[in-house]
């Protein structure tokens, strides 16, 4: 039961958002504000179809404020299109708890992947207001700007922006594949707003999300409690032989390109499987010269994709990795590549943050365990600046950026009865993070 | 010596085309009219594109008509735009000797490539001339339509359409990719001729061409007598496994579709070595799905090009590789689709015609040795309705089908002395070929 006594808030009772039957937030409402956002975009085959900054993504940002404002929120807007919706505390003076995520999709999405995390901020404060609750914190609500990176590179450009990650005027320029740019498109749909970019204190941030794995399904576990993001380096690899017609040319005097690339692309995934049960090693684009049906190919050109954890053994990986590709390349007589483009550093959560979602978890009597996430979100950002930590729910056969991403709503309502919970014992605590700006 | 007596021409002597010094064509003006030919459609990178039936086309076939008219020749044009230039015989009852070849190239081409073959049978009209030489049966210098099949698919349709494998109607409406069909391009351009095609009888046909591959330069041999042309066999694979994300699924859980195609290219390699000297298996197309740097690819398809010049070899060859794929398959998790699309069967050339090239490389005193043309060439589809060998020269490191694509005006000069003497000994005999139409 929630407590409605606002005169002592710190001593929220341990079952928020729950009683013995199960969680307390609104299950059905959080599904239908999903449905109902899922439409905008909506495509034939049961996806979402929103890039980031289009007409689109503007219904759905225009959606999100009516919403917002009939929760009874105020909305800042700043210069990177990021949205912010208050619901005020008791004590306005300290600094926000804040959840959220984003609601521009890949081209061919799903209608979880962000959107979820940001209708369960909503339905955490629509379940606030039902029940009167005030917490000593105000609550914010964020939808970052671009998290995808499908339109405009790199992604998470709005959380980055916001944690300094990179600079504002880098932000805007960012263009599309037409040329236009971020701030043209802000300014276009209305979303362009006045607010400083990232001068907001942050007590802790929370964002719920989908796993986009098969961990927590595998597992038969409802909640994830996220400790950290695997770190990732991006190489991209040049292989160069000799294109030759395939029929005159003898096998043992070839110098082909692709049978090299081949056996690279197993010394790939030998180096992810080395490292397990974190490691990921994948090659994701793959593209041949002169791909001609008779001409035996020349060039080869593909990423590696490596995570792990740890950032020495992910380390490890990569020279031992970039030592076999070499043998490979001197074995088969070609030249060799190997470029390292990108390096994200693994991030670990905060502790308290992460305490407050395994608490959550266990108090509202849901089955668990730790993860650690594998891919990026705008939460890998704000750890940066601001105490942090993600809530995993399973979603169907692990299947995310496709139009058949699919979750329960048992599943959703679970993530967010956790993170009603988290967010109400973090607002709540007078001492906010160390971390806090 | 050539003997000037018309009255026994069947009696030319072995040393036609030679003498002590070496060959006795023009290798001079063989190499200037290359070079001339070549300027119609040069790159900058020192190579040529005249795709077939373009307005570079039309000046190539514009200058070897000139070329032939000035060699008193008389020009037939037929209605797949095939050009046949007819050097008068002493018996123009009798079939021809013809040789021949293509002027159209690869969208990056050499200089060598068809356009060898052509020039040298030019060549070998204007020694004759010099000379007052005449042969028994006429000599007839044929260019055929779109050899390359870089603009209108298939290949060699201009030579398949005279040898009866397709039917004219399927010639002329095969469209680039634009929709421009052959039979559009060849009024455009002026070549849709009159003459009803392949209804021209052939005593033997004679086809010099550069090796397009490494055999006679590593061998350090001058003339390749082409026993036959290897079968081959084309197939489409298409691998299916399960995108997903690259960072949340565990290395175990993955149905990476590259990986197993990966291991796919190693079997075709491991086929094509399986097989020695004569095999070739190459994977010349291969693309991925969705082919994005953290997604791990659900789709791949690829081609297999098998060659040998034993049916029953390239049938084992064929069976054998589809065994390994399902069983790569299977190991992998993976959906296999594995087609063949295409065979063409191997050619063994007339026995006559082929000793009638290796006596005239021995009687010019030139280094040979017997090869087995990996390519398709015309000469492919005129053995099928007449006499048919052909003549090869090394070029530079084995490359065709390139800008860089090179051959020694020594070498040229050798291949068109050994045609000039095969296409002598031939059109001086007055049995003709029991293939003979």
């Amino acid at each position: 039961m929630i407590r409605h006594d606002a005169t002592a808030p710190g001593a929220v009772p341990a079952t928020v958002g729950a009683d013995e039957t199960g969680p307390r937030i609104d299950g059905a409402r959080l599904w239908q504000s999903l449905m109902e956002l899922a439409k905008i975009g909506a495509t034939a085959r049961g996806g979402v179809n929103r890039l980031a900054l289009t007409d689109l993504d503007r219904l759905a940002r225009d959606q999100f404020c009516r919403w917002c404002v009939q929760a009874g929120c105020t909305i800042t807007i700043d210069r990177m299109g990021n949205i912010f919706a208050r619901r005020s505390g008791l004590n306005n003076d300290l600094a926000p708890v804040m959840t959220g995520s984003h609601i521009d999709t890949q081209p061919t999405g799903g209608r979880f992947d962000g959107a979820y995390g940001v209708m369960a901020g909503l339905e955490v404060i629509r379940i606030l207001n039902d029940r009167g609750y005030r917490t000593l914190r105000p609550i914010e609500l964020a939808v970052w700007t671009n998290e995808e990176g499908s339109r405009f590179a790199p992604a998470m450009i709005g959380s980055g922006v916001f944690a300094g990650v990179f600079d504002l005027a880098h932000g805007l320029s960012r263009a599309d594949a037409g040329g236009i740019t971020i701030g043209e498109e802000l300014k276009r749909i209305g979303y362009a707003g006045e607010a400083v970019v990232g001068h907001r204190p942050v007590a802790a941030f929370f964002e719920a999300h989908i796993e986009q794995g098969p961990i927590l399904e595998a597992g038969r576990k409802t909640i994830g409690i996220v400790r950290g993001v695997q770190g990732i380096r991006w190489f991209e690899v040049t292989v160069t032989g000799q294109e030759a017609h395939a029929g005159p040319t003898p096998m043992p005097c070839r110098r082909d390109a692709l049978v090299g690339a081949a056996a690279m692309v197993a010394a790939v995934r030998a180096a992810g499987l080395a490292d397990q049960p974190h490691a990921r090693a994948t090659v994701g684009m793959f593209s041949i010269s002169p791909n001609s049906r008779n001409v035996i190919p020349g060039t080869v050109c593909f990423t590696v994709d490596l995570r792990h954890p740890e950032p020495s053994t992910l380390e490890q990986m990569s020279a031992r990795l970039a030592a076999e590709l070499s043998r490979i390349a001197t074995e088969n007589a070609l030249e060799l590549l190997f470029k390292e483009i990108w390096y994200m550093p693994p991030v670990k959560f905060d502790a308290e943050c992460v305490a407050a979602v395994e608490h959550a978890a266990k108090n509202l009597g849901f089955t668990s365990q730790d993860i650690i996430s594998g891919a990026g979100h705008d939460a890998v950002y704000l750890s940066r600046i601001a105490p942090t930590a993600m809530i995993f729910v399973p979603c169907k056969d692990g299947i995310s950026h496709n139009e058949t991403e699919d979750a329960s709503p048992e599943d959703l309502a679970a993530g967010c009865a956790v993170l009603l919970a988290a967010m109400v014992e973090r607002a709540n605590a007078a001492q906010a993070s160390t971390k806090r700006p």
